[in-house]
């Protein structure tokens, strides 16, 4: 079952600190098919629906190369979840599981990290596959997969 | 060449907005060997040395199931990052990339991703190699690799 907000049994919560240790700024927002966390995906398919992903205007400069890439990591900010269970249980069954042994949208920072299958870019718009989540999500940060990148610099430097 | 703190000839920066749009909490702390940029590597391996994340203790339960993971995925802030600069020119030459082509630490939203192998989980130290942050680099979020992983709950429900 979708969590709406509720808190279900075998659940644990902690009251968490304030979220000031550090700050995000949102640099683009998410266009994809879900329009309801009860439509959305659990987790993205390289087969499914191509997303846009759109970069706001200060920042579009910095996809210059992206396009030489077949496989990029999107880093997103869930903003519709809460933060603070420490036990969770997805199947609403009593069983629970500490948070960092899920994937679970709900974490005390709900960022999403998702690899996905470029399909283009043009002019400040990404389109991708492999997304599975809501329309209008915050982008965060867009990287070449690990895998596919080959740091330019030398590994280690003394200069 | 690591940087310190300097733009290099073709880089460009932006005025960047107040990063204000959502907030983080540091959940715990990462110990690695490595105590100056200069002998950080750029990229992990999993043949690394072992590096020990420390959990801090409102957390700790959050860790109950991940010891079934051999790989897990860790998100931290680079807090030592400049955040402002589209394009970067890693090997210091003149040739500038876009920062969404690099997996540079500076970027908009200074957040760090490594695929690690689990090691052990003791109390609240999770053991792993793989990582390649600075020592004290704090500790965002732990979770199952997403190809490890398959969700506990069913794909889509109705209820």
């Amino acid at each position: 079952m979708v969590r709406e907000n509720e808190i279900r049994a075998g659940e644990e919560r902690v009251e968490p600190p304030a979220a000031d240790a550090a700050g995000l700024v949102f640099i683009g927002r998410i266009h994809t098919p879900w329009t309801s966390r009860m439509e959305t995906p659990r987790q993205g398919r390289l087969d499914g629906p191509v997303c846009r992903i759109e970069i706001f205007p200060l920042w579009v400069k910095a996809l210059q190369g992206l396009e030489a890439y077949e496989s990029i990591e999107v880093l997103y900010w869930l903003h519709l979840s809460r933060r603070d269970l420490v036990l969770q249980s997805p199947k609403s069954d009593g069983a629970a599981r500490g948070t960092f042994s899920l994937r679970s949208p709900v974490r005390p920072n709900p960022i999403g990290t998702s690899m996905v299958r470029l399909v283009g870019v043009a002019g400040n718009i990404v389109s991708v596959r492999g997304l599975d989540c809501l329309d209008g999500t915050p982008l965060l940060d867009l990287k070449p997969d690990r895998c596919a990148f080959t740091p330019l610099a030398a590994d280690r430097e003394t200069g």
